[in-house]
C-alpha cells in the first residue's frame, strides 16, 4: 500500500466531454451552473469547452459566451480544447480561459489518419509547429497526450513501441535547455486498457523518462476503468483525467460496437482514493451533488455509481464522533 | 503480473440475484431461457433461484418449477439458496438442484440483528446446527460466507477482527478429522470494499488460514468493484461471485442512500481476466449475448459495460490471423 501516492491531481473533463458528446444543445445557463458547481468542489482544473468548428460541432459554437459567463474561483483553472491554430487563437482571445499548451500524438497510424489525415510520424512532425506557436504566444507546454496508447478500434493492437517512440520524440525536445518535460499522458482513447497493460505501458514510459510526470486519460468502456485507475495508482501515477457522473458517453445505449463511453467517473475515483487514504482536495459530497445536477441537465441516467448509491461520509463521521477511528 | 492466478472460477449469481431483486415476476420461459443460455457459455456454476418464503419473496415462489424446466448441461452446477431448514428441505426435494452446503456468518452485529434477529456470535452458534443438518443429509459444506466483511450500512465501520473471529470459528471445526476447510468468502454485502481493504482483509484471512481457498463476493455499489476484483487477483484470489449484466440491482435508480447495486458484472470481469492472460473457460461473446438477453427480459438498461460497447474479440482475431501476436 505504501506505493500509492499520498495525493492525486484530477482534471475534470465532464463539461467539455459531456456537452460535446450529446446531439442536443443544452441551455447555456445550465452548463454555466454545472461548471460553477464543479468550481466549488475543490477540483483544480476543469475543461469547460472546446474551440472547434461550429459547423462540425454546433454544441461548442458558443464556447466564448460559455467561458465569459462562468464564475472564476481562485485556484481553479478553466481550460479549453483546440485542434488547430484557429481554435487556439479563438481560445486565446476569450475571457476566463486558462491557456495550457498541449501536444497531441498517436500510437496508432490508422487513428491518426482518421482524425488528422496523417500517420503518427507526420503527426509528431506537426507538433514542432505547435511548439513554435505556443512559444511565440508565451504559453507553457503543460502536457502531451499519446492517444490510442492502449489499443485502437481501427488498427487493433497497439505495440508498446508505438507509445514509446512518441516519448522519445518528446525527450529530444524537452528536459533540456531549461525546457521542462511536460506531463506525459497515456490516453486510452477507445477503452482497451486493463491493469496489466497500464503497468506495462506506464513502466515502459517511466523507464525512458524517469523524471517525467505521467498522467492517465482513461475511459470506462468495458468495465476495467476503475481497475486500471488502481493499477496506475500502484505505479505511483498521480495525475488523472475524469468526468463527473461519467459524462461524455452513453454507456447504456445498446450493443453498438465501438459505442462511446465516458471517462472514468470523477466522484467514483475520488471516493476510491479517499477510502484508500489518498488526498484529492475534493469535497466528495459536493461533487456528488454536481454529478446529480449533471444528470438532471442531460436528462437520462448517467454511468456514475456512487452518485446513485451515496457516499460513506455519514458512516465515517459517526465513527469519528465515537472515536472509533 | 506473475502474482496473478493462471485461472479463476466464477460463480454466476445473476438469475437468482436479478429476478429476486425485481418487483415484477418475469415469465418462467424467459428465466429458463436465460439460465440455459448461461449454461452454454462455459460458466461452471449458476445460482438459479432461492427457496425462501413465497409470502415474503413471491418472485421465488416457483423455484421448483424453474429448476425442473432448465436444461442440465454436463459440467455445470445449478445451485439454489436457502436461509432455513425448510428452504433446504425444499431444495433437496427439487429436480436439477445441485446441493452445495453453505454456512453464513456476519462481521456486523447490526446487520445480523436485522437479517437474522441475533448477533454475530449467536449466528456462529447456529452454524453448528447447519453443520449437523448438512452432515445428516450427506451434503458437503463447500463454502462459508462472511457477510458485511468490509463495512455495514447499519453499524458503519467493520473491524478486521470481526471478520477473522468468524474465520477462527471455522478453523476450530474444519481442516481436521478429514473435514476440509470450505472456501471462505468475504462478502461485501453493501458495497464498501476498496482495493486496499481487499488486500488488508484477504491478507488477514490468509494469515490465519493459509491453506484455505478464499473467495470474494463483491458488489459494484460505488464504482470500486472492478478495482477490488483486480486487487483480489493480485492477492492470488481465484474464486468470485458475479452477476451477468450486473443483474441484481438498479444502480441508476436515483440518489437513494443505500440503493442496491448488483454484483460485479460477470462479462466485464471475464473480459478483464482474459485481457490479462487469466483463463476463465468462459466464451466472452456468448456471455455478452446472454447479458443482452437478460437486459431485454428486465426491460431497462443494466449496469454492465462491455455488453454495451462490444468485446475486442474481432481485433484479437485479426491480429492472430496476421500473426501479429
Amino acid at each position: 500500500m505504501s506505493d500509492l501516492p499520498a495525493a492525486i491531481e484530477i482534471h475534470e473533463e465532464g463539461p467539455r466531454e459531456g456537452f460535446q458528446y450529446e446531439k442536443k444543445i443544452f441551455p447555456l445557463a445550465d452548463r454555466v451552473a454545472l461548471v460553477n458547481a464543479l468550481s466549488h468542489t475543490g477540483l483544480k482544473q476543469i475543461q469547460v469547452a472546446s474551440f472547434v468548428s461550429p459547423k462540425h460541432v454546433p454544441q461548442m459554437a458558443d464556447s466564448a459566451e460559455f467561458f465569459a459567463a462562468i464564475e472564476k474561483v481562485p485556484g481553479v483553472k478553466h481550460t479549453g480544447l483546440w485542434l488547430n491554430e484557429t481554435g487556439f487563437r479563438r481560445a486565446s482571445a476569450v475571457k476566463n480561459v486558462d491557456l495550457k499548451g498541449v501536444l497531441l500524438f498517436y500510437a496508432s497510424d490508422a487513428f491518426a489518419l482518421q482524425n488528422n489525415g496523417c500517420n503518427a510520424e507526420e503527426m509528431r512532425k506537426r507538433q514542432d509547429d505547435w511548439i513554435r506557436l505556443y512559444d511565440d504566444a508565451g504559453v507553457a507546454i503543460a502536457s502531451v497526450y499519446i492517444m490510442t496508447a492502449f489499443g485502437c478500434n481501427l488498427q487493433g493492437e497497439v505495440p508498446v513501441e508505438a507509445v514509446t517512440e512518441n516519448v522519445r520524440w518528446v525527450l529530444e525536445r524537452f528536459g533540456k535547455n531549461g525546457r521542462p518535460i511536460p506531463a506525459i499522458y497515456l490516453a486510452d482513447t477507445v477503452g482497451w486498457a486493463v491493469p496489466t497493460e497500464v503497468e506495462r505501458r506506464v513502466g515502459a514510459v517511466r523507464e525512458l523518462a524517469p523524471t517525467a510526470r505521467i498522467g492517465l486519460h482513461l475511459h470506462d468502456t468495458r468495465g476495467a476503468g476503475p481497475a486500471s485507475f488502481y493499477a496506475a495508482l500502484r505505479m505511483g501515477v498521480d495525475l488523472f483525467d475524469s468526468s463527473v457522473a461519467g459524462l461524455g458517453g452513453c454507456p447504456f445505449a445498446g450493443h453498438s460496437h465501438g459505442a462511446a463511453a465516458g471517462n472514468i467517473c470523477t466522484e467514483d475515483i475520488v471516493f476510491m482514493a479517499h477510502e484508500m487514504g489518498i488526498e484529492t482536495d475534493v469535497n466528495l459530497d459536493a461533487l456528488i451533488e454536481a454529478a446529480l445536477f449533471a444528470e438532471r441537465i442531460i436528462g437520462r441516467p448517467l454511468g456514475g455509481r456512487i452518485m446513485h448509491s451515496g457516499s460513506l461520509t455519514r458512516f465515517h463521521e459517526t465513527a469519528r464522533s465515537r472515536k472509533l477511528v
